[in-house]
């Protein structure tokens, strides 16, 4: 029997080394490799799967909101960005540049608002043309000095960006939201990991724009990681790539733009906080195969085994299964598909087909149930439903779990240090904001949550703040 | 009533000026738009969602064929391009460079087989990991230094590459031609556009691959557009990026490859194909929208109309109708909708409503027809099919006037100055194929036909050839 590289297993438990931990699952479990080129990645097959089912889902749900797909250039001229001053502040340290093709050096786009808005600047007249709601999914390049984490930080990452045109500011505040909410949705329904929704502080905002809501996932290492955004951009990028339209009255105006993204970087996040010391646990809601058949090939009873295991394998066939006949060993097998995160295993053997059973292993808790052939599409249809729902409610207590309130920059420094988020008041201020960084181990903001109308003394100056998350973040 | 700019409609006739109709026809279609970086472009929703229905249709079709998609890294080292000497050859002129970053110069892939392989080196041990069968759908960058056509000739596409690995020569031959069987079949049921499928001369080949086979579509100004390709690479790659498996023996063996792919290129070739003076024509299975349904507003009528209009809108709402109620003329509406090709037009006014009917515009004849509303959807579904049949038979005869026999170069000569393509014999020599293109106004080999046994005297040089095609080509 052949062993191949990716059957070893980690060798590393998630509570001993975290970070060791992950990049094992993630390499081990065939989800991304390493490339030739420092901080790129390759996103493999099995990560590949569920960023298009998460693709597909998150594509349905805004086109039923009205937004069309299209693809803009991946190079932007130098002056694009030089006309957006802040903008062009934030990104310009991981700009990738091409400098052999023209006169004016290009950047291979960190993000694409000038590239679109100019075209909308050419495209948008009248009040007829509005709202004007844009989505492309692409490759962005970020020029990351920090080390590699796959799909955390790589200098290259797949995303959609969503970039809207509204008549007025209160269309704009209301969709930046509906867009957000969309995410969070995703997150907890499909990912299967809760969130932390609200509005990001003035020096974590994006470049340029006028504010920015977040969803935070909590890591189960006590970072925070963003999982999405959504940004009102406010006038001024209209105002710099001189984007106008024509109201009802046949007035000039300038219209309000958002734009709201998420990327690859989930697919860290999944494998994260559902992980366990085995290997990768695939939410059902993105597994495309959702159960693997494993055939026990005693000797003397191969044929009746494979023929019982094949007619089982096509009455499954929705599940999208996993048929695994190779020529392995059954523990090695179980190792393999456990590793890779597959929500549900199928054991048959001589034993089963004599009393018209399978054996049926659930990947999240390891139980394992003897099911009557009859029943076995049923059970496995509740069964699905039932380990999605186990994700996201332990996922849940685990983030219950990591959120300390605290009053003092002393206390909050300890939380941090002690991996844990911090839920505390802060008024703001872009130098309040330094000074906590400073003082409590490097703690940032995370957001300012929706609906907490509670008021109290910021933890650092004293004036009247709101509530707000602090953490290390990825 | 506001007019846009896209409702002027066509000012050109195709016949008239064929390629600066075609300009026309993309940009007032919205199908693109230039961009500001010379040469790139914008590929607008219109254009876009027809890319989404090739993308999704062709890729259940490979992942049938038990391909899995993946995705590599953008940018590949110079020296990756320097192993595989022809290949570098072939793409160097056309690179984008990355220099600001590494110590190496980084280029913008120009396509992939190398950055692929420097992984599949790592990934493949045994025979059990074959074959293995990756696809990705990407973005690509060759610096055209031609004038730019939108979606025919741009510095940046996008495309499917699949990039297998076989066990046998024998396998890898059999898959190249059953991929190229896939993208005909493609051509023909979904974009409606016929084909000359064949193998490629050495002079045309896939720099650094063994042998190249190709469809090619026939433009209505006679020029050729290759549709698609697949290469079998030999084990040339294979021997410079040190792929190897150990077979069923034990003993170490260099792997066969192929790849193949096509591009938002056939985007352009669907509008020249069905475009007419009106616009463009999409064929029903590509068409996002299928129908468009107007309203008649006649004054004192418009409640009782647009009542009856929404009530049938949602009736059809599989077909995902366009509903323009929007406050311009009905011939404003219906000009616009021609323009964009949607292959049918509802028209419903008052007196369709007493007669319980609504009409209905085919926008491939302009035929109308008045349907019972209690048979529309009935109507509609063979009317779709009726549309695209008609669509593949009107382009296959023109296929058909297109070709020429010739055996001389002066008639070759001819026939490609009367914008036509030639059927000769060719005996495949590069240096004749040179001689050819000097002497017949700059005349290339399209491919040599599957399945045509007949020999003759090469049109050059009189050896023993092929049957073989010859035109210009996009």
């Amino acid at each position: 029997m052949t062993k191949k590289q990716s059957q070893e297993g980690l060798t590393i438990k998630k509570e001993e080394n975290f970070s060791e931990w992950y990049t094992q699952l993630i390499t081990k479990a065939e989800l991304a490799d390493y490339s030739a080129i420092k901080g790129f990645m390759v996103i493999r097959p099995n990560a590949y799967s569920i960023w298009e089912i998460l693709r597909d889902y998150f594509d349905k749900r805004i086109k039923s909101l009205g937004v069309r797909n299209a693809y803009f250039p991946l190079l932007i001229p130098e002056s694009f960005f030089k006309r957006e001053a802040e903008h062009a502040k934030g990104f310009s340290p991981e700009v990738a540049w091409i400098s052999n093709r023209e006169d004016e050096r290009l950047a291979i786009r960190p993000t694409s608002e000038t590239i679109m808005y100019d075209s909308y600047s050419r495209w948008i007249r009248s009040w007829k043309d509005l709202p004007l709601k844009i989505n492309q999914w692409c490759n962005i390049v970020r020029w990351e000095t920090k080390a590699t984490r796959l799909f955390l930080r790589t200098r290259e990452f797949l995303w959609q960006e969503g970039h809207c045109v509204y008549e007025t500011k209160q269309e704009c505040d209301e969709e930046t939201r509906i867009y957000l909410k969309e995410y969070q949705k995703m997150c907890e329904e499909i990912l299967a990991i809760p969130v932390l929704a609200g509005r990001k502080t003035e020096k974590e905002k994006f470049s340029g724009g006028l504010y920015t809501l977040s969803i935070e996932g909590i890591m189960p290492d006590g970072k925070s990681l963003q999982m999405a955004t959504s940004h009102n951009l406010g006038q001024e990028f209209a105002r710099s790539f001189k984007i106008n339209f024509l109201d009802k009255k046949g007035k000039e105006n300038i219209p309000w733009q958002n734009s709201w993204g998420f990327s690859t970087r989930t697919i860290g996040a999944i494998a994260m906080v559902h992980g366990d010391d085995k290997g990768l646990i695939i939410p059902p809601k993105l597994a495309y195969n959702k159960i693997v058949i494993i055939p026990l090939l005693f000797k003397g009873k191969e044929k009746e085994v494979l023929k019982k295991a094949k007619e089982i394998n096509k009455k499954l066939n929705h599940f999208n299964p996993i048929f695994d006949d190779r020529d392995y060993s059954p523990g090695w097998k179980f190792n393999e598909w456990e590793l890779k995160g597959i929500p549900i295993r199928i054991e048959i053997g001589p034993k089963d087909i004599e009393k018209k059973q399978v054996t049926l292993v659930r990947r999240d808790t390891n139980k394992k149930d003897q099911i009557k052939e009859n029943k076995l599409a049923k059970e496995i249809d509740s069964l699905l439903i039932e380990i999605q729902k186990n994700l996201l409610e332990k996922a849940k207590k685990n983030l219950k779990e990591k959120i300390v309130e605290v009053k003092k920059i002393s206390d909050l420094k300890k939380v941090i240090a002690n991996k844990k988020i911090a839920r505390t008041f802060f008024c703001g201020e872009i130098g309040c904001e330094d000074n906590i960084k400073d003082r409590a181990n490097g703690a940032s903001s995370l957001n300012f949550p929706f609906d907490e109308k509670e008021k109290g003394p910021c933890i650092f100056c004293e004036k009247e703040g709101a509530v707000c998350y602090f953490g290390k973040s990825y």
